[in-house]
């Protein structure tokens, strides 16, 4: 694959990511109920994303795409993060580190939110330790930012060399 | 649930999670064949993590919990951190937002990604496109961040007083 074909197929699964976006986005604001200040953010995202997928599309048709198709691969992908981080595809180790940062970020909020529990439950020294645990989390979170253009970046001078690049 | 009751299901939680965490790090590691480069830091990382572990069963032995049956629950938990994000439980809505920061963090990430891709693809119009989303994706994550401390202790609050608070 060239560059730009791989950009291609990139893109056309950040089309069907934020389809996946709209839908989760819509899901939380048809049942947020008791939690109503939380909906102008969302909202407000919600129209943002809608915009990023437009924009996505645009950047599709400006590489000479087909974008005719991109509805049958967005109902193809299905509501499933999992299956986009874990997928043995051939950009392996990129979607693994995509992933991770994902994957990290979550472990973050959930201690995050532990931090708050532990708080709120009179446990300062749980507390404590949740925010040593949540500092280490967003370190490795910010770790594999850093890393990621350089990898997808070699990743892609491999894949153009005939090297093996998957993982 | 009193408050205590609570952060010890969520440690319990958290215990399960850095078992999957492990388990999805020995599996970089051990995959990671044309990137060396990645694997100090998440061999160090996995050290971590697993003091991470140990550390959370010493909270919930600290709050007088058996944690003798924690192996089962990891197991029972298994691999799939969209069953995590996604649950219909009883804190649905602290699920959703932990599970909106990861998701707008692997946004952020998979667009980081490509404008790593689109710059050595020579296509600057797509890569600036992405970066903007990109900007977007990170301001949301920073967004829920910093919601989820007063939505943890809200949503605590009123499960405390008998309130609705699933959602």
């Amino acid at each position: 694959m060239t560059a730009k074909e791989t950009l291609a197929a990139w893109l056309r699964d950040a089309h069907a990511m934020e389809g996946q976006a709209i839908t989760l986005l819509e899901t939380q604001i048809e049942r947020l109920d008791s939690y109503p200040e939380a909906l102008p953010q969302l909202k407000r995202h919600l129209e943002e994303t809608k915009t990023q997928r437009s924009d996505v599309e645009q950047c599709l048709a400006d590489l000479g795409e087909d974008t005719s198709l991109l509805k049958d691969a967005t109902m193809k992908l299905g509501a499933n993060l999992q299956g986009m981080m874990h997928a043995a595809s051939s950009d392996e180790v990129l979607k693994h580190a995509i992933g991770s940062n994902a994957f990290e970020n979550f472990e973050a909020g959930c201690y995050r939110s532990l931090v708050a529990a532990a708080e709120q439950a009179g446990e300062p020294k749980i507390a404590a330790t949740c925010k040593r645990i949540m500092d280490q989390e967003v370190d490795m979170a910010h770790w594999v930012w850093d890393q990621l253009p350089q990898l997808t970046q070699k990743y892609m001078a491999r894949e153009e060399q005939g090297l093996a690049a998957k993982r």
